[in-house]
Order: C-alpha cells, then structure tokens, then sequence
C-alpha cells in the first residue's frame, strides 16, 4: 500500500497500540498475499446505532476500500447468558430470536455507512465459546494474572472503592480476547472505553498463537452528544440515532452547542478535508455565524443518511417551526385527550403527548422554563390543567403539540 | 442421636463452622430420615498418605460407625488439567491412568483407618465439571465477588506482596465449592488450610441450592513433623507414611522432640481417653523418662498400622541399632559398588547408598556431623573416597550401610 494512503488511513485515529502497528500489519498482509482482517466488535444488547457509532464506522469504511476483510462479531455469547449476578438489571440474558432480530437491527443501521456487500464476513462468538468446556476456561484464565485485570480502569476503580467486583467480571475481557485468537484479526477496532479489552486480545495472540506481536488496536475519538459534555450515548439521551427522520437529525443538530462545532465538523460530517478546515477557520475567526455553519453540518448528517432533498426539506421544516417561530397550525401534532382525566398535572400532560422522554427529563424540561401552554411558559410540573381540545403544549424547541378529540 | 455420642464426635475437632453445625445437620438428617452425609476430599497428585492425614481420618471413622455415609471425593477433574500457568512445576497434569493408580494407592492407606466396605461412597469430581461448559462457569463465578476471594489467607498475602495471582487460580475454590453442591453434603472435613474452600462449599449450597444454612465445615488440628516444627508434610520430609516398615515409623517417632508428645498422644495413637491424660500428666510432672513415653506411642503407632508382634520386633530392632548401638553386622544394608568410580566424594556415595533422600539433605546431615565413614564422623560433603567391599557408612540416626561387590 503506498504511503499516502497509509497515512489517510491513520488520519482521524485517536490511538493505535503498538504505534507503528497499522504499517506492520499492512505489510504482513500485503507479504502474506491476503487482505488485512479486522475484526469489529458489535453488542446485540444495544442495537441501536448513533453518530458517535458512526465515527467509527466512516474509518471502518475506509479500510474497506482498499480491501481489508471486516469481520463483524456479533457478542451473542454473553447476550445469550447476560449478567449472572443479576445485579445488572439493563443486561437481561437475551433470546435467541432477540439476538438475531438485533443483529439484522445493528446491520440495517450499518449498512448505512459500510459497505455490506464487499468483504464483509458477519461471525458469532457463541461459535467457539460455546465449544469450550470447564477445562478450556481454565487454560485461558490461565494466560493472565488478577493485577494485569485490575489495571482496567474501571476495575481498578471500584476496587478503591471497595464497590464488588463478581469473579465472572474479569472472565469477560478475557472472552473478548480469545475472540481475537479465534478471528486471527490483524486489526481490532474499539472504542477509547474497549482499549483495555482489545489489548487482552492483543496479549493472547502472543500467548496462545506465539505470534511475535498480537493484533493492533485502533480506537477513534469519542463524539460528545447534543448537550455538549458527555459522550454520546443512548442512556444518556444525547444522541442522533443513525435511523432518525429527517427533521429530528437537523433539529437536533442545530440544538448543540456552539463549541462542539469543530469535533462535529471532523467526526460527522463527510465534508472533504480541504471544507472541514475552511469551515473550522471561518467558526474561529468570527467570519460566518456560527448558526449557519452549525445549518451546514445539519444538512450534511441529513444527506448523508437520507438525501440532499430529504436535507432541504428539513430545513424548511426547521425555519418554519423553531427559527421564525410560524405558529403554523397544520405543524402542531394532534394528539388525542381520549382516556386522559379530567384533570391532570402538568407532568402527566407533557408524557402523555410525547412518550418519546422519561418523565424525568421532561420535569428538567418544565423546571428550565421550556414548556410553554398555549404560549404560556409553565414551570411548575404539578400544575393542575383540564386537558381540551385545541389546547396547544410546547415541549423544548421542537415539541409542538395540540390536544385533539 | 444421643447427646453422649455427639460429644464424642466432638472431641477433638478444632473447628466447627457454624458452632451448632454438627447438632443441626444430625437431627436434619434423622429428621430426614437417611444417613449423614459427609465429604471427604482425596487429592491424586499427593497420594502418599501420613500421620497428619490420619488425623482426620481417624474421626472419619468415628463418624462412620455411627452410620454415616462417607463420600470420597477424588479431585481428579483438575489433577487432570494440572496448572495450566505452567509456573507450578511440582503439579504437571496427571494421565487417567495416573489419577487412577493414585486414587487406588490413596485407598490403600485409607483402608487402614477406614472400613472401605461400609457405607463409602468414592466419586469423582470431573463427573460433573467436566459437563459445565462457558456458561455454566460464569453463572457459577458469578455466585462470588472477588474481595470474598481475597479474604483466602494465601490469595490476601501473595496480592498484598504484589505476587502474581493467576486469573484460574480464583476459579478452584469455586470448584471445590461447586463439588458440596453436586454431593449434597451434610459436612465437609478439611484441613485447617481448606477451611476457606470448604466454607465456599457451604456459600454455593446456599445460594446455588436454596439451602437456609450450607454444609457444616469441620476441621482437626494439624499434626507437627518430626522436626517439631512444621506440619507434617511430604514436601517437608518430616513424615511417617501410613504404610512405611514398622523399623521406620518405630525408629522416627522415637527421633520426634519430647515436647512434641503431648500432641502425639493426643493425635496419632489409639490409647483410651483415661490412658492419654495418664501419659500427659506424667509427662508433665516429670514421674516418668519422656524416653519411655515416647517408646509407648511408637509401639502403639506401629501396633495400629501392623500389628503387636511387628511393634515388639521393632522396638528390640530400635535399640540393637541405635540406642545400644550394637553395631550388629546383620543390620548393615549392604550396597553394591558395582559401577561406582574408583573415587567419589561422600555425598555421591551417600546418595549412592541411600537413593531416598535427596542430595541437599545428605549434605546437611553430613555437615551436621551425622554421618560417619568407618565409625568416624565425617563433616566434608567433598571429601573423596575410594569405594571398598566392607567400608561402612552411617548416615543419621537408622541409616547403616556396607558396600559390597
């Protein structure tokens, strides 16, 4: 591979562990005659994808354009036995339908950005994990001491804490590892919070395969979500889910704050360089309003997972129903007083029209002064309102709803 | 069960855990209706059994004329994977036929303390480990935390001395715990080293089987060696086999320091309760020669493990050698020189003669002036020596030898 396209590809990556491990790897394949593996790790117990998944994705894609084999692994080893303690209640033990139905959900949504016909292999970890009986776990226990476990960080941390640590914890690292055995991957992409995980995959290739040096481990940055601090997550409803409508990405796009635009700029948008940092010294020396750049990347997102129409319409959308504040009738969404009481507190009203937010964000979205009845801001979410018909409810920037029969 | 029996039972026994565990598991168990059930672990890689097992053993068979049932455990699901860091040399993994050969030479010397023929049950572990594959061991790791792990006595030392912990070693207590689970067992006899293992047994039949209050863990107090130092121990060699020639165990025993007879009396011989504090009060008050005493637990050692007339033989064998020192020609083990070189130094050639102790400790015997050449005390491990028909090594107190052609 020539030079320069090894150092696009490194463009954008966050970290590779050994250093010089992409170019070593590169050239063991290109020596051997064969594409370079890599093996992509997906978690059938969240299937639902994000622009912060996206980050990664993009590079992934890039690999796969000069020929690299992706391996999908799907972990439906440990989906299928979830977490043993039972303590964990978010991480039921999932069916074998469940399993295969977010499979197809994680790839529908992939699809989007790899490539799914080109030197895509999709395998199972239960495939080899399954196999291995009492003896077998023992031997791969065996390869690693509990001091090299409890560097993980977040291990580490709770142990400080004296917060427990379940013995079969520190048996799921190694699982992920000997994945790595099994793929014979080259390559192993992770998130900055799967680092530690990948590298037990890189030690076990050296322990178990007596390769010189094990697999290389490549993470990306980490998008920071809509409220601008944490990372993007699910749990954390800061996120612009790779599926969403149109409207919703470019609304929510225009809600982040003004200094997340240079990362969002480098890691969502598909922008050629030469753009992203034209766009980046226009946001920093005060050319253009920052609105109009941030407009920019909305259409972006939006083309790149739906179309360029689909971003002008939901432009349109967003002008008519936030910016120009055009109290347009027809853009309210009915939503029927049918079964509500008679009377109702504030709170109940907000869920009962958008079931899409815990009630819990609504009653910040209440106290914060964003709820506004019949254009009146409403900031005590116990307040009692007989729902009737035509009453119109504003929840945040782009919630607008009108009680119907 | 009468009141009278159980304090029997209870004689002796250094730990009970819980206190009442022995009371409440007899009355379950009549309760019930069906015999007692009790766990005895037997460990194939260390089949040679000594004095010190016989502790336990002997209250082994106290409890099997009551009635119960002995179960017999043979480990034999991890002598067969052996220690698969490959830092522990001394436990390389054993064949089937191997576990077998020991299991039946563990036997062996059990059947001198135990009734082999009434009520004992021999099982093996890898029955039922080697069915549980990946899954079944985390759902079973999951059971425990790893500061519950810790608080094993050795685990705490080694991790607070940043020793190296393997990740499989946490997974055999588990194990040994997993096998209460599978035997039902009402008690588990341990050795003060295993009270942590047998303590898990009884967590696991809790929380795996539902059980109020697991197993009740019993344990008897460790036996000194011969050196009235240490336990007593194989690895140590300061032991008397359960099977060793009635010179031997005669000859040792009177070698063991005299404020080792207290314990001795107590531990190894079969005397009645009225004649062990008979013994020990005279001990005490000096009425009697400890040389005495110690003469009568060796030949009530040797009466129990062969018989009365091997015990006479072997007192009148004691003192012809030792301590008349009739240096009685027919008593010198004669030792061919056949391909000996025409100089060795003293150490080889106490090797060559006596190929049961190692070198090491040949040559502190010989520097601890413990050996003579001819009748004459030799210290220097080096010396040579021109092998001879006739020449005479005494090595320790029992050790008489003659070349010979």
């Amino acid at each position: 591979m020539e030079k320069e396209l090894i150092e696009k590809l490194k463009k954008g990556i966050e970290t590779i562990v050994p250093e010089n491990g992409l170019e070593e790897k590169i050239a063991l394949a290109e020596k051997e005659n064969r594409p370079l593996i890599i093996k992509f790790g997906m978690d059938p117990t969240a299937p639902d994808l994000h622009l912060g998944h996206a980050v990664g994705l993009k590079k992934l894609r890039e690999f796969q354009e000069t020929g690299a084999q992706i391996v999908l692994l799907v972990g439906d080893f440990t989906a299928a036995i979830g977490d043993p303690t039972g303590r964990n209640t978010t991480r039921p033990p999932l069916t074998e339908e469940e399993i295969k139905v977010n499979a197809q959900t994680y790839l529908d949504q992939m699809g989007k950005v790899i490539d799914l016909s080109k030197n895509v292999k999709i395998v199972r970890n239960s495939d080899w994990l399954n196999k291995m009986n009492f003896g077998d776990v023992l031997k791969l226990l065996g390869k690693a001491t509990l001091a090299q476990m409890l560097q993980r960080d977040d291990f580490a941390k709770r142990f400080a804490a004296n917060i427990p640590i379940s013995l079969h914890e520190l048996v799921y690292p190694m699982m992920q590892g000997y994945d790595s055995v099994a793929l014979n991957s080259d390559i192993e992409f992770g998130g900055r919070d799967q680092l530690f995980n990948c590298l037990v995959g890189k030690t076990l290739q050296e322990s178990i395969m007596g390769k010189p040096v094990g697999q290389t481990v490549v993470s990306m940055p980490l998008l920071r979500g809509l409220d601008g601090e944490m990372k993007m997550s699910k749990s954390k409803n800061n996120y612009i889910g790779l599926t969403e409508p149109a409207n919703d990405m470019f609304g929510k796009t225009m809600s982040i704050p003004d200094e997340l635009l240079p990362e969002w700029i480098e890691l969502t948008t598909n922008f050629d360089a030469e753009t992203k940092a034209n766009l980046i010294a226009d946001l920093k020396n005060g050319a253009v309003n920052p609105m109009e750049i941030k407009k920019k990347v909305a259409k972006n997102i939006v083309t790149q997972y739906h179309d360029a129409t689909a971003a002008d319409e939901a432009e349109a959308f967003f002008y008519r129903q936030v910016q120009q504040k055009g109290f347009d009738d027809k853009s309210f969404e009915q939503v029927s007083i049918a079964g509500l009481p008679n009377e109702i507190s504030l709170l109940d009203l907000c869920a009962h029209v958008n079931s899409k937010e815990s009630k819990s964000a609504l009653r910040r979205l209440i106290e914060s002064g964003a709820v506004a009845i019949d254009g009146e801001k409403q900031t005590d979410a116990y307040m009692k309102i007989t729902p009737t018909t035509g009453l119109k409810i504003k929840i945040g920037k782009r919630g607008f709803f009108e009680l119907a029969d």
